[in-house]
């Protein structure tokens, strides 16, 4: 079959690779769509910072719809031909966090498209807890972003967001888009985003951003706090990654405020704690998700939110390099999601 | 009257000093014995920290033990002869977090012994809600410790400390030992205390440590791993203030854990956020207290708690420079809380 494979930073192949054979508990999908996701993106750019060394060539992906095409033994629940997505992770069910089913954080856990071959060919494994059957509303764009959606409605729990509430939102990529999208359907009664290109800008406020603050128009945290009484928001989302992100992530929050870190550092983060201490403000991690992958095809399926704006273009698998990873590397202003046709 | 007054870093002084003046809503107290804080301490020996320019000189401390001497203008539930304790927090009562009942956050605070005049004097002001009556029997001594009481029971309170929960405090000053005391009275099955100081690490053992890690022992953090199967405690308290503590608190904790910031920072600290991101830890700041001065006497006169065994000494207040701070200043080991005797 035909896969998209990383070998190493800027080394990414459309080459041929063996399909895979099905194991138990688990379902052979055939892949309609698959999205190119920042993680992915970092690893094009400059991995490897997730994929483990030794790993290549490994097959990328984890966001997707497809068919299923073969069901693994146990496995209840589906059969071939169902129009599904998923979310990525692979947790042990038996380790101390599992146990309190907090899979997000086993100890044993892993990723589609990271630590095993992914979705970004004719055909992958992924287990049955990690895949949902669409709807017939849903469609297949839609459910190629089930995944960046889930991680985006667990950093809105992360932040406890309650209805009336306000967020900032910090970083302009998929994942800062859908914490738009998933503040607002928690309630959220203003969301602002934090961004720095000014396509990504315009989305964002056609997505229902109460204001876009850009960094390149001075300081965000002066910025917000003249758009909220001086007081800033309830909770932010932090979702670059970058050393100094958190202080600001904390500084865009009120006293008592939530900032939640979704971004993937590469290196440390500096913090003034007298930031943090008298105001008992709290910065909180949030990694993929539980159950959100369900909640994302159902809040779909509903008509309660909608990413399709989020889909820039859809290339053949066969174009992934230039038209997607390069020119997402490029053109941030006019790429955020850039989905693969498979099949 | 007699009062101790800050001047500047190591110039504190045992002088005349005038005699407050009542005022609506306020108690005059007749101090019996005040205690010294790490807070006081740190003043001595490297302030201005928190004593603002120009403030000098100012009459320190903020914990103690008292009668009423004056009651002000519509102040109710006290009468001239009240033996009280209290807090050392103001108010204004009108702020957007005091409208939430979080006056521990107050947008425009006060504090007693750092923004008005302390306790360490014969006779001081406090605003009627931050004074406590202390029954019968809860003593002068146990009196003039409900301020760190309460100070560890929020701190408690932040981390969400349940039941069966096990628990690492970071530091064995008073705060860190009073967070020991605090986290056995909300059920903690196992308290470990992360120490510089054998003489204190002992004194913690007596007070219901399960264990006591000395840092001059090697790695704290593998320490305690060995002591919870691998895998840290629910949460930490950190009640040291230094750049590299708060990752460390981390660290101690269990993926999903909270690490609660007590410490008073004079310098940024470092984290590295890949340890908080895909475990979900949280860090939370932990400012004063709101309610839990009252908690913290009910608590002793239920002899739930009994901080008594952190008192090293009482001093007369002539002698609080030599026999009090540099004491605290020179000999760790055998000094955690050095009492001034007023009257």
């Amino acid at each position: 079959m035909k896969a998209l494979r990383w070998y190493a930073s800027k080394d990414v192949r459309y080459e041929d690779a063996p399909e895979p054979s099905l194991c138990p508990g688990m379902l052979k999908i055939k892949v309609t769509l698959a999205g190119i996701c920042g993680t992915d993106l970092k690893e094009y750019t400059s991995g490897p910072i997730l994929i483990p060394l030794g790993k290549a060539p490994l097959t990328m992906g984890h966001e997707f719809a497809g068919t299923v095409a073969e069901v693994g033994k146990g496995v209840k629940g589906f059969k071939v031909g169902d129009r599904v997505s998923g979310v990525g992770y692979y947790y042990c069910g038996d380790c101390y966090v599992c146990k309190k089913g907090l899979y997000n954080l086993c100890v044993n856990q892993g990723f589609t498209g990271l630590l095993t071959d992914g979705c970004m060919a004719e055909y992958f494994l992924i287990p049955d807890y990690a895949c949902y059957k669409l709807p017939d509303n849903v469609s297949d764009e839609q459910g190629s972003l089930v995944e960046p959606l889930a991680v985006a409605l667990h950093a809105i729990g992360q932040a406890r967001v309650k209805p009336g509430d306000t967020v900032a939102v910090l970083g302009d990529g998929a994942i800062g888009l859908c914490s738009v999208l998933a503040a607002k359907v928690a309630g959220a009664s203003a969301v602002y985003l934090i961004a720095k290109h000014k396509g990504r800008g315009r989305l964002a406020a056609r997505m229902g951003a109460a204001a876009v603050i850009y960094t390149s128009e001075g300081d965000p945290v002066k910025q917000l706090q003249a758009m909220t009484d001086g007081i800033g928001t309830n909770a932010s989302i932090e979702c670059v990654g970058r050393p100094e992100t958190p202080q600001l992530a904390i500084e865009l929050t009120q006293r008592g405020g939530i900032a939640v870190i979704v971004g993937i550092f590469e290196k440390p983060g500096i913090i003034d704690f007298s930031t943090m201490t008298f105001t008992e403000r709290t910065i909180v991690g949030s990694s993929i998700y539980i159950h959100e992958g369900k909640s994302a095809i159902e809040l779909m399926a509903e008509k309660r939110i909608d990413p399709s704006p989020l889909i820039s273009s859809i290339v053949p698998l066969k174009d992934a390099v230039k038209k997607g990873f390069q020119a997402l590397t490029d053109n941030k202003d006019d790429n955020v999601k850039v989905l693969l046709r498979v099949s």
